[in-house]
């Protein structure tokens, strides 16, 4: 709801894909003004009929206000979209998804021109945005400066985690949740498989299934204390001798669905490094460290 | 609690390892007359302190009840223990770990020797078992007769959920699940090797990964929807062409940190094959029918 009490501040924003559409109608539906440049310019005109301002470049949006917000397709693009932008003296705030090392060389190539870099990772999709029950969250890192000087501003569209002084971090934090969450994809994908040709109702397993993942998710907070302490063995219930043990049964059955292993076997592969390197007595926390070279 | 005014169902209970023993106590808890057999004798004197009877073979045990719960290592050990035990008009529980197809063949044996068959899946480990509060539960498939008729007891140790009369369903459930439960495991060592060599603290990390897990799960209703609907498109948000388009942000940030893409990559393979044999417009269902020869 627009607060014209107080004045809220001004954004420019470059990129109007499905997110940056997105995060434009969050801000003026909050009654914040907005100027906007798109490649393409039938996408900034769309969002003219709802109250923002279009700039005829990328350098003119820059030069319209202090916070600059980019949230384009790919660190290529932006460095494509922001040459000729005059960025002395910006707020410049990147949602442009990158990896850590992006990230740090995009600050870097910031702070040479001039301006505070805050780098962020969107943990929503665009139907998030602006629907603050919704839950979707944005990790930030690089200027704390600037991420307290806009926190409210940046909080309009979506919930706010700022994880560090080190620009990459957003990123790195933003690839952990989504890697965690394409393996977890990669279990699930197996176990839908594993009935495909049985007479059961994909949907009778699903609430079954998800009902299990989240009550084993809380397990993470003991693998966490476990590579803090350095203690393998702590408080460990299912032994890895006795999981390695069980994966024949895994493999078995996979097999004899007609299932393909290959999205479950090579964490098998390393729980049995992990068992001939350093014995059956801790739980799965160890091939965190086989991972890492 | 025992409550004397009830006649309790006797149960003979044949295996007394950590399960199998979890599963005694929990029946004697609750009043229910126990007699035990192991192979090693020194594991049911424990319990006979706690009011067990001890069988001196697993022959004797059988006879003793009708209600016969076999917790053995695996099905050659159920095999090698119930030779030579007299199973005709037994109702026997198998909730030993076993395959679809060894349950199914271990129904076909019991009923060829006159026992009524039920077979079971734990989806618990020992901690969990009579503590009701910890939300374990049984997965049961075969004998709908014999699961109505012990339904009460059975339910002592843990929940219990039928899935059907063919009797390899509670085994094939019990893999699905804990398939899944890998896949996500896998994910989340991928996401904790990522941070191993920066300034971050797992314990930090923990919360962060883990509501975000719980909060993508619900995506599984989807999936099975899908699945159910034969319509790989409908409500997709994210579609195919986009996330693999993303894949390589993933796989650099994995080399930056140092971190062998080898639990992620399959997947990012079965992505890869999906869009260059269905199209972008999907979201991640698909995978599913490529795992399935
Ligand atoms: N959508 C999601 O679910 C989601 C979730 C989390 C994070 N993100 C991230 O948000 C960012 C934007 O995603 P999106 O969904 O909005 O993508 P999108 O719908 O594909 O839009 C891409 C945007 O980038 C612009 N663009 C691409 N290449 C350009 C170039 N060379 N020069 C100038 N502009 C260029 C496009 O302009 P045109 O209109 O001219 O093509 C468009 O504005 C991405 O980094 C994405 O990873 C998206
Ligand atoms: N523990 C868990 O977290 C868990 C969770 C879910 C399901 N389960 C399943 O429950 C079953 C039992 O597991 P557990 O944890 O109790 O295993 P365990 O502690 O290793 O005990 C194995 C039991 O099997 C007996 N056994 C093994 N080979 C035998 C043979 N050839 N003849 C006779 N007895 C034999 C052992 O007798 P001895 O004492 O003589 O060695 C012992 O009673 C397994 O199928 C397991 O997959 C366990």
């Amino acid at each position: 709801m627009a607060d014209n009490n107080v004045e809220k501040t001004s954004v420019a924003l470059l990129g109007l894909g499905a997110m940056g559409a997105a995060l434009a109608r969050a801000w003026l539906a909050a009654g914040h003004p907005v100027t906007v440049w798109n490649r393409t310019p039938a996408r900034a005109a769309a969002l003219a009929a709802e109250g923002a301002r279009v700039a005829d470049s990328a350098a003119e949006a820059v030069a319209a206000h202090t916070l600059v917000v980019a949230c384009l397709l790919d660190d290529a693009s932006v460095d494509e979209v922001l040459t000729g932008a005059d960025l002395a003296g910006r707020d410049l705030v990147n949602l442009t998804t990158s990896t850590p090392a992006q990230a740090r060389a995009r600050a870097e190539w910031a702070r040479e021109r001039g301006a505070h870099y805050l780098d962020g990772g969107i943990m929503a999709v665009p139907p998030m945005i602006g629907v603050p029950e919704a839950g979707g969250y944005v990790f930030y890192s690089g200027s704390r400066e600037l991420f307290e000087r806009h926190r409210e501003t940046l909080a309009v569209p979506a919930g706010t985690t700022y994880v560090g002084t080190d620009a990459g971090f957003a990123a790195l934090h933003d690839v952990a949740l989504l890697s965690a969450m394409y393996g977890m994809f990669a279990g699930v994908t197996h176990a839908f498989a594993l009935i495909r040709r049985e007479d059961i109702d994909p949907a009778s397993l699903a609430p079954l299934l998800a009902d299990w993942l989240v009550a084993m998710a809380p397990g993470i907070h003991q693998t966490a204390d476990q590579l803090r302490h350095g203690d393998y063995t702590k408080g460990v219930v299912s032994r890895l001798a006795m999981q390695v043990a069980g994966t024949p049964t895994f493999l078995s059955t996979a097999q004899q669905q007609g299932v393909s292993p290959e999205l479950l076997s090579p964490y098998f592969a390393l729980m049995r490094r992990r068992l001939a390197e350093a014995g059956g007595e801790e739980g799965l926390t160890g091939l965190v460290d086989l991972l890492v070279h």
